[in-house]
């Protein structure tokens, strides 16, 4: 499925599926991917070491642990960046839904080994 | 100044300027901006020959011309790419928050001459 020419409504996407930690692509920009993913628990931790990741709360809340014990909490309408290159685990408490920003191709669970969580990215 | 390695709150970022068609930069993402704009009436006919450009609503209501007399129209949490070389006019009957995405250094008014309306973007 190529980028649609037609506006996106985020609510509606998100209803369109109930897994969470597999990312959907739901636009794209030139070659970043915008997309939809529905997280709860903790996740792995990871880095992207060739790019920036872009995480924006559509509904709930999401915390995203760095090394040092540093932790960004996001609520809806509030994004974080994570640095290329920077250890990173998603953690959300109850379900949440988030938006992700980044190149097309880019593996969800990055560097981590020994993972069962990596997801294969589709259009919805 | 540089990209922050903070969380971004979008309604305070909007809070902090009133003036229409002005994108400030709110965020960064390998080479690509998150702009804020606040727009209001009709913005100037133009095209980016080089780059897609994705506008999401934060608060209120967009419509964006496009040739031929189509219109999209845009509510919260609702997003359209203009693809690359697409002649558009964002258009808003009341004030509108948006976010942008596109790449850093990109000229509001594209290929638009005889316009008042080209803005030079700064961080927030």
């Amino acid at each position: 499925m190529a980028a649609p020419e037609t506006a996106v409504n985020l609510s509606a996407k998100f209803a369109l599926f109930e897994d969470r930690w597999s990312p959907k692509i739901v636009g794209q920009v030139n070659d970043m991917h915008v997309k939809a993913v529905k997280v709860e628990g903790e996740f792995v931790w990871h880095s992207h070491a060739d790019t920036d990741e872009l995480f924006l709360v559509h509904r709930g809340r999401l915390a995203i642990d760095l090394p040092k014990g540093r932790r960004i909490e996001l609520g809806p309408g509030e994004f974080f960046v994570v640095p290329r290159g920077l250890e990173h685990r998603p953690v959300a408490e109850e379900a949440c839904e988030i938006l992700l920003l980044e190149p097309a191709g880019v593996v969800n669970t990055g560097d981590a080994v020994d993972t069962d969580l990596t997801a294969e990215d589709e259009w919805i």
